[in-house]
């Protein structure tokens, strides 16, 4: 695999750990320091122990979403590397930026943000807005 | 300066150019090559014409809210780094992720993704719109 692949497979993995509500898994994808979290309207989330802890609520929640990534382009700098994700949730979408760091063979995660995508109105909607 | 305050001050430097709508400072600041956004509510913007593109349009912008940066915190990660801080625009508050990757001696910016930060209400302000 190349580092592209490589790290586009650990991106997979994080929403495949979401999407299975796998938090060995999803613990298993973060660095052991250094990282970091900003979830959707959430305050900075700092160190493993307080973003695990987000997970643990987050994919025990019955009322999440399940969130879907599409368009996914990676961006290697040397060791490290950033995705640039679309994340289809109930609806909406959101911009999502993960970070990895390549630790030995693997690359895991150390910083995920995630916002909303304002909707815009397409013009058969404003359309029937107005009618 | 260590790596750390070289960071900071090229972060600092980052908003001291949005605070004076100086678009040449803010092009000098972004790397020449892969480079990425996500404004607040933007789609992701690819590329250093299409990032330019839109500092253009919000540094003219008459409307645009002073942005004012706060609790920067950086991730060293070798010759790249994260600075994670809160932006005050306007009455609310962002979260915001922004990239750098060293280029010779100096910090240089590749991704910026910033998103508004949920209001929670205050006791005291929810008592204020019960009454």
């Amino acid at each position: 695999m190349t580092d592209e692949e490589s790290v586009l497979a650990a991106n997979a993995a994080y929403y495949d750990a979401f999407q299975k509500s796998d938090y060995p898994a999803m613990a298993a994808l973060w660095a052991d320091d250094g990282v970091s979290c900003i979830h959707p309207g959430w305050a900075i989330l700092d160190g493993r122990e307080e973003v695990l802890q987000s997970y643990r609520l987050i994919l025990r929640n019955p009322d999440q979403e399940p969130v879907i990534s599409r368009q996914a382009r990676v961006y290697l700098t040397g060791d490290t590397a950033r995705v640039l994700c679309i994340e289809l949730v109930g609806g909406g979408s959101l911009a999502a930026t993960n970070l990895f760091i390549r630790t030995g063979a693997t690359w895991r995660m150390i910083h995920h943000h995630a916002s909303p995508i304002a909707q815009r109105m397409t013009q058969a909607e404003s359309s029937r807005r107005l009618n």
